[in-house]
């Protein structure tokens, strides 16, 4: 853990932009930058008032060099994001001139920050707990309303304000159980069994709502993944390009985020839909073949919800002829969504639906239905026709899959492996409260539940957790 | 032009920090802001005094829905960078959450800017003239000390104060021989044509050492163009990278900036060398080599110093044979820098003076000398020896193009054609002068280099200059 008593510094803001901001945290913030800062009214920061800005020099007190007019804002302990005398100077938005001032602001006094090392000392200073200030880093990365959403409950301690009242159900069981065990000898109960088996049942089921509501909030972070499979020439690649381009989907802008993003991605209704790579199944070379299919299979896997192209036929049956061999090669889970998409369906001066089998006309053809069931929308891709309802059928994946407004969502790995864990541990104690397990037994369990729980907001920790977390934080943060 | 009385909002920090700055500008500023920001202490932005710094979130009023907890400083008319009310909104740093608060500020009445916008907004209220308001451009773009060193003092006025000077004198001198114009009937002469003479070549002279400064105020803002010249594998690439890693040398830092810069380049006691593209003479094949030379033959014609590469021979003479045959197919200017590095020059145990001629030797074995001087460094790239040579050569010949610190430099190549028309309009009088021009065609020649002068700081203008030098600003600047 790195000192918590001297001055941080690091460039917060950017590369490229019109201004740039550097960021000093600690008991020495004002009088660092009074070393090299020459205000244009004279005055010192160290004698300013918080929340207030000055115009001034950052100079070189050694050659007296001017490096750039900057702005100084001057935040006081605790009124700041650390909790502790903060600075902040708003400089010409140049990585040359960053540099030179934190340069000059190391070689008089200050230490340049570990990463996350600003929200790390604001966890420490009781601004933030643990997930809020994982929430932060959440935050910063958002590329649409989803993720934004998430991340901005998580900051701002909903979510904490949950696992708190968990605890404080867990701590008066716990209490209760240790009283009787502080009277031992006399086989006193204070604890009434079924009112506590009703509480930790209680407890139990929200914890397993906790950890099921990851699958969601895992896709609602790293977006919906969509397969796109088909034969080759089928259209799969103006598909995806006409599904990019379109007006009606935003294609998600993701400059600025920390996570490598390689696939295409769009976001409809504020939730992002990324396409994985089924390219490869369209080189024609036997190896290349090989490798692209089982590329393809491993898209297909990881899918949340296929859209499997095939190429109108001639009639309604040619169609349903095929649909039918491709879908038999594909072996889905129930929880997958499976939209076939019948593509080139303007080809027929009659109309879609003489080119269009119905489900059911298709299912009759199928030796068993697929296990996710399916849609099917005809579409031409070259033209956009019938665009509007392949948007309609992602949105309405994402919406089937999504969980009450007020449901927490856990996002976060570490979270939903302290809920696994706690999980546990609270099952270990219901089962041992049913066989009459001995109370000190129980309430093991239970201080181990409550352990779990606690470091997810961070009142049980240790350095080791901390840096783990914050070390993917960028400096800055 | 853009309209001026309107509220401006643009993001003003770069992609990817931990937070961004979204700046607004205009009557409305703090108004439209309050709209979508709730502060913490309920207080409205409309109320605040200037320079002082407000938390809050920033929320939807549509759906009450919170985008972000941020921090808005509050900038009151004239006291600040526009001359206008002014509103800074220090936000998270992910872009989907900037893009949401400038649209509804947007949606509140703000409008987005124009690239540049800010500091035009500042140029017309007279809080910078035009000379300096292009420096914060340079300012932003800057790299390394030289760069960072002519921006800055253009930015803080050294630079336009010159050039009031030289107007006022011109002014006194063209309203004297008005005056006489007035009187032209009676034959008077106000102006003592000897004094009017002398002030005259000395504002001539002035001007003509700003031309001529140019060349070197262009190679400091683009750096100094190095070609590396030679044969086939004598070592080229590896000196390259030598150079390019050693730890004298900080690589210049080019990310954020608006220039694009592909090459190579270093920065030496704080002056940037670009090393120019002269890779493709490897190639083989017939049609490729000839294109290869060719671009080695353009990068060399470009370049401010020439390192041409050779491979020591197995004696001083050997050496000397390699050296002669390149150095004559060398067709270099006066003004270039000639650099022969003799390569792989440790390959005798006998050491350097074994294989490296003098200068003077050398110069022996050639039909003529090249027209630039040259000298002769011997290195082995591979093992780093001698490389301290090298980065001293490099040093010395920034040095050598340098003018006194106390001159002004041209960088911008607006004013440099400002200053070519304004020599020409000063020297026409200058002659006219001598000749005995009729006063009035001395006064229009004078009023001349007045209008010249005046575009470059901007006391005078068009809306077609202005459109010219703020459309390449970015946005938020």
């Amino acid at each position: 853990m790195p000192d918590r008593n001297d001055t941080i510094v690091a460039i917060a803001t950017g590369n490229g932009g019109a201004i740039a901001v550097i960021r000093l945290s600690g008991p020495d913030a004002a009088g660092i930058c009074d070393a090299v800062f020459r205000a244009a009214d004279r005055r010192r920061l160290t004698d300013a008032a918080s929340h207030t800005v000055h115009y001034g020099k950052i100079f070189d007190p050694a050659d007296d060099r001017v490096i750039d007019d900057v702005l100084v804002s001057v935040f006081l302990t605790p009124r700041s994001y650390t909790g502790e005398n903060s600075v902040e100077i708003s400089c010409h938005g140049s990585h040359y001139i960053c540099q030179q001032i934190v340069e000059l602001l190391v070689y008089h006094g200050a230490r340049t920050a570990e990463p996350g090392e600003f929200t790390l000392r604001a966890f420490l200073n009781g601004k933030l707990d643990l997930s809020q200030a994982e929430a932060v880093a959440d935050l910063i990365a958002s590329t649409d309303r989803a993720t934004h959403t998430m991340a901005s409950n998580q900051m701002r301690g909903g979510y904490s304000a949950g696992f708190a009242v968990m605890r404080a159900e867990l701590l008066t069981l716990v209490s209760l159980l240790e009283l009787e065990l502080d009277f031992g000898e006399e086989d006193v109960a204070f604890a009434d069994r079924a009112r506590l088996g009703g509480l930790m049942d209680e407890i139990s089921a929200k914890i397993e709502r906790l950890v099921k509501s990851f699958s969601y909030g895992n896709v609602l972070r790293n977006g919906i993944a969509v397969a796109i499979a088909g034969s080759p020439n089928v259209g799969k690649s103006t598909l995806l390009n006409t599904l990019v381009n379109d007006d009606r989907a935003m294609v998600s802008d993701i400059a600025g985020t920390t996570r490598d993003v390689i696939e295409e991605s769009i976001v409809i209704d504020g939730v992002r839909f990324r396409f994985l790579d089924t390219a490869g199944i369209r080189n024609t070379e036997d190896t290349l073949e090989k490798m692209g299919i089982e590329r393809t299979r491993l898209s297909i896997g990881k899918a949340d919800v296929v859209m499997l192209v095939v190429e109108a036929g001639a009639s309604r049956d040619e169609t349903a002829g095929n649909i039918a061999p491709m879908l038999v090669k594909l072996d889905l889970r129930p929880e997958q969504n499976l939209c076939i998409v019948v593509n080139k369906i303007d080809k027929s001066s009659a109309g879609m639906t003489s080119l269009l089998p119905s489900e059911h006309e298709l299912a009759a053809t199928l030796p068993s239905p697929p296990a996710c069931g399916f849609s099917l929308i005809g579409v031409s891709a070259k033209h956009g026709t019938n665009m509007e309802r392949l948007f309609e059928y992602l949105s309405s994946a994402a919406s089937a899959r999504a969980l009450p407004a007020s449901e927490t969502i856990i996002s976060n790995s570490r979270h939903y492996e302290a809920l696994i864990r706690a999980s546990e541990s609270i099952e270990r104690a219901c089962t041992g409260l049913r066989n009459n397990l001995p109370t000190d037994l129980l309430a093991q369990d239970i201080r181990e539940t409550l352990h779990h729980l606690g470091t997810i907001t961070g009142e049980i920790t240790t350095d080791e957790i901390l840096d783990n977390i914050f070390s993917e934080f960028c400096i800055g943060k």
